[in-house]
């Protein structure tokens, strides 16, 4: 498997999903090959930014229209049937929606049939999707950006409103809204059973936006306490050692036979699920199982393994016979 | 409002919740007023333990049928818009759906018509209610159990495995699945904005199946380092000190200033939001808006306030400019 091939589990790990195979994540907007497919015969009224490189800089003011609305949709886990129905309401609502490619392809084609306009870039250019979006709404139509997983958990709610307000913008005035979706530690976290079921920890392993050195802290930290945690873009093909150093980390504070479950490509057609240990899981790194659509579910030291599925107990067989 | 009136928002937290107003929780299931309402003429085919607390310790080969299938399903926010189209089908192939009675409440009405029984109970009782199920399935009923939220997140998938394998069952033969949902961490925090766009920690403050100590430990170890911090069952009547000392944990390691979002009773009637800050958290302790209905987010650093949402900023900002 191809480390281009990346992003769709980790939806939300958009940047980092971004530039997978490119450690640097360097992003270049004319290397995006953005598209903005309008599939209204009357075409769509788009932003100031639109396919115009020289106008991202636009703020609020220059705008002559009432700004449209703006929502941050998540999808879930990745196929049709994971989606809330709100989520499919905000989507029908919306006239423009902006995405990465693999997340529109996702869409059913009775909401991508009825939108004025999809805008749809590949794997980059995140800021600059982003700010399209926020024009798109600040010249007065009603927009959705999408992601699979939750518009939250690493993903771009919290860019859009610091691109808005960057412009001069105003949340209450686009009516900013976020419609949350399953994110991917608890659709991976079904995959495997019950892994997550008491306090819960999610730590992404891309050190493009965060220090390593936290990273590791932050590891350490958990590691040493009782809770679960939900790994995020644990691996890609220029940042190998981030994989590496976090194994290490977690074999410092766990036992070897500590469960582990891994979940690569949810909702895509090479999906797999792997029940392993932590005293295995460094060796997977150079596996195929292992990539940025990959999400890695460690437990705690109560987890245990009953028919290949993961079982956090909650702590009931302490207080109750059963 | 009553600490009686508790469990909607933090659905996931079904054992606090349960016991919301008492702090030991104690399970009186003779108490628990359970109601198993056949809406088909033909009547049900129910489980082994139906209303005979006798036999809640019928074995897997106590039944001589086939076992039906077992499905753990997460209804979202509470309102039937949160679910996912997967969970409306889950519930719809089920013959049997067993829940807390709030969470039997929120299902559409052609959900719960078509269903061949309900069993529901009142605030008490996951552990029997969930013997139930499981006794259900076993004696070839194709059952679902619900939650609000995700049933992975302080929910009963991980207990539903626990009794099935105390009653010698087999979760491949039960065809055991969980349908995921949108916990309240996210839905709660989609309506604050986007504060949790970063590395997250849930913690749970019911000290009922959890030592208080274990809890304070994470606390001090998340605290100190950059997570943003999704507190679920942060207050009841009778364990109102646990919420003191998460509060002083808080402030030893983290500013005043920092955002803090409380989400009272999502999507219930009674639905509050409120953004504030460390230092105001511990005077709300006595609030109305905090109960066993609320989820506090607690900002990481970075995070800051525009026009009423909270924003954690991903890091973005350090490399583009916008």
């Amino acid at each position: 498997m191809s480390t281009d091939d990346t992003t769709e589990t980790n939806a939300e790990a958009s940047t980092s999903n971004c530039g997978g195979a490119t450690a640097a994540n360097t992003e270049t907007e004319s290397a995006c090959g953005a598209s903005s497919d309008s599939s209204s015969a009357s075409g769509s009224t788009c932003g100031a930014s639109s396919n115009d490189e020289n106008e991202v800089g636009a703020r609020a003011d220059d705008f002559e229209t009432d700004p449209g609305k703006l929502v941050t949709v998540g999808l879930g886990p990745g196929k049709p049937e994971g989606m809330t129905a709100r989520a499919k309401a905000a989507l029908a609502d919306a006239e423009h929606i902006v995405g990465y490619r693999t997340y529109v392809d996702l869409l059913p084609d009775e909401i991508t049939d009825d939108a004025e306009d999809i805008y749809s870039t590949p794997m980059c250019g995140e800021v600059s999707r982003t700010e399209e979006a926020i024009d798109r709404t600040l010249a007065g139509n009603d927009v959705a950006i999408i992601g699979s997983g939750d518009p939250n958990v690493y993903a771009l709610s919290g860019l859009a409103l610091e691109i808005l307000e960057s412009k001069g913008g105003s949340a209450d005035a686009v009516e900013f809204e976020v419609v949350p979706g399953v994110p991917a530690a608890q659709s991976c976290g079904a995959r495997l059973g019950a892994p997550l079921v008491n306090d819960t920890v999610s730590v992404s392993l891309s050190d493009h936006l965060t220090p390593m050195a936290e990273i590791e802290s932050r590891l350490h930290a958990v590691a040493a306490e009782g809770f679960t945690i939900a790994i995020y873009n644990p691996w890609s093909r220029k940042r190998r050692e981030n994989f590496r150093t976090c194994c290490d980390i977690l074999l410092e504070h766990r036992a070897p036979d500590t469960p582990v479950g891994i979940v690569h490509g949810a909702s895509r057609e090479d999906e797999a699920t792997m029940i392993t240990d932590l005293e295995t899981l460094p060796e997977l790194g150079e596996d195929e199982i292992i990539d940025m659509t990959t999400t890695i579910i460690v437990g705690n030291e109560d987890t245990y393994v009953f028919e290949d599925r993961m079982v956090t107990p909650r702590g009931y067989e302490t207080k109750y016979d059963y």
